[in-house]
Order: C-alpha cells, then sequence, then structure tokens
C-alpha cells in the first residue's frame, strides 16, 4: 500500500503541482480509502515530502568507482537528467513555490539530499586525490548550483558537457598549467 | 519621472511581489497620472522588466582592478549581498514565480545580467591569470549557481566566506598541490 500511495502522490505533483496532490485525489489514484492515508501519513504535508523523498533518493545513487571524477560524473549526470525530466522539474518548482503549510522543510530537504553527496568528495580526499582542506560540501555546491539554476531560472539546456565542465573547473580550477580531466 | 516611477515598482515589488505591482498602485505611489505610466511604458511587464533591470544593473557594476581574483570577489559579494538583502530576495522571488504574463522575458533576463560578468573571465585569459581554454560563462555560473541556490532553496547564509571559498574552487581547483587564494 505504502508504494502505491506514494508513487500516486508523485505522479499527481508531477502532472498537476501542489494544488492537485490533495489527500483524497491521491487516494483515489492509488485505490485507497483516504482514512487510510490520514492513518499512515496524519497530514498532506508528510505524505508529500515522503513522496517526494523516495522519488529522489533512489533516483540519485551515491557511486563508488573508487575515482572521485567518475563518481562526480555518474551523480551530477543523473541529478542533471532528473532535473530535465518534466517530474523532476516539476518536483523542483514545487520546492521553491510558496505554500504555507510546507515552508519549513523544504529547505532542509533539498540540503539533506546534497549532504549524501558529500561522501564522494570525502573519499576522494582520503585517496589523496583531492587537496586536505577541500570543503566537501561547497564542491557539491558549485557543481549542483548551475544545475538548479539552469532548471529553474535561466531554461539553459543541462546537458552531459556542462556536468563535465562543472566537475573538471571544481577539481581542476581555472588557472593555467594543469590539464582539465586528468 | 522615470526614476520616481521605477524607484517606486521596486519599492512595490519588493514590499507586495508580483500582484501587488499593478500599474495603478506604482503610479499612485510615485505620485503621477496612471496615463503617463502607460504612454511611457505601453505594458505593466515593460515597466516591471524596467524596474528589475535598472535596479539590479547598478547594483552589480563590473569591476576592473586588473586582477581576476580580486574583480570575481568584489563582483560576487555584491551578487551575495543584493540576494541576501529582503529587496533583492523579492526580485529573485517574482524570477522563478509563474506569471503568463512574465514566463518568456525571464529566463533571459538573468542570463542577460550574468552574461556581463563573463568579461572579468575574458580578462583574465588575455592577462595569462586563466588558461586559455577557460569557458567564462561556465566559471560565471559555477560562482553564481550556488547564491542562488542558497537564496531560493536551502535558505543558507550567502557570506564573504562563501563567495571567496566559490572563486577560490573555480580559480584552483580541488585537487592537491596549488595554494589556494594566490
Amino acid at each position: 500500500m505504502r508504494r502505491a500511495v506514494l508513487s500516486a502522490a508523485v505522479e499527481l505533483l508531477s502532472r498537476e503541482g501542489l494544488a492537485g496532490a490533495t489527500v483524497a485525489a491521491v487516494a483515489r489514484a492509488a485505490g485507497v480509502h483516504e482514512t487510510s492515508v490520514y492513518r499512515r501519513w496524519r497530514t498532506r504535508e508528510n505524505l508529500i515530502l515522503d513522496a517526494l523523498t523516495s522519488e529522489l533518493d533512489s533516483a540519485l545513487p551515491i557511486p563508488d568507482t573508487g575515482r572521485v571524477r567518475e563518481d562526480l560524473l555518474a551523480f551530477f549526470d543523473r541529478l542533471a537528467r532528473l532535473l530535465g525530466t518534466p517530474q523532476g522539474h516539476a518536483l523542483l518548482r514545487l520546492s521553491v513555490e510558496r505554500d504555507d503549510t510546507l515552508d519549513d522543510r523544504r529547505g532542509p530537504y533539498w540540503r539533506d539530499r546534497l549532504d549524501r553527496a558529500v561522501v564522494m568528495v570525502r573519499r576522494g580526499v582520503e585517496r589523496g586525490e583531492l587537496a586536505p582542506g577541500t570543503d566537501p560540501g561547497l564542491l557539491v555546491e558549485a557543481v549542483s548550483g548551475p544545475l538548479f539554476v539552469r532548471a529553474l531560472l535561466s531554461r539553459a539546456p543541462l546537458d552531459e558537457a556542462l556536468v563535465t565542465g562543472l566537475v573538471d573547473l571544481a577539481l581542476d580550477g581555472a588557472r593555467p598549467g594543469r590539464p582539465a580531466g586528468t
């Protein structure tokens, strides 16, 4: 029942936005009683956050190839593709829409998802691929930030060349004398 | 008259959002006739975009110190401070809110503003401070993206340490062996 309700919620959120994802509509789409949904999730807010979390977490596994550049390219390629899908875009838009019932918990939501990605950078520091003073959260922000901005603001394309350019810039910098992508 | 109307529009946009910035309200706040506003700007959309443009362009001059790191720190410190003000935040929120009368022109608006910043990177390449293959737009996105995301999504602080960290990461990269901030 949990999977059916959550996938109905994601489906409705993606297609109709926050306004369309009422508990009644989700219950109807999932073929369960509204009271069962309330019994399990208590509020619409809990249901929506649970749906977003399970959706994005399964779409964004953390790779572990043994090389920091490969890990970052794989992870951020997936993030870019996710933000480029109608569903991913709807989930992102939902995060910036004003809604008094959700406001407090949506900021931490995205922060938590990106916090999971810092482990790739930490492993790179431990293996000596990255400088000991590297700030893992800052590196994750420097690569993910432009992807979110393209999806939300500029509507510029989210492609593999963009992700490769951002990862190599964060690893190698723009100063002369070091070959990129090594 | 132009300055009075534009500053009344920015004031109203910041305080009450898109819905409050009607031509009638702007005209009243500026102490001019509504017909004079329509004569000059023709549509509410033109008025709002003109107000945003003049506000942000005067708040974001492009520095030219002769050193790329100094230029980037000065520019992005200003952008971070601007996004952290209630007014700057309102202008940014406005850019991601759904509004059928504005949708087409707001994406290019932000892209245009950041396009002006690439000249700092180009000068750094010309002076040999940056590698010849540097992508100026990508570097501007890597530094500005996390600032926009913090303002819109994560609500994490926009401080000088963040800007310095992002600029130095984009210039020097995270690989070992090159001192940051030089």
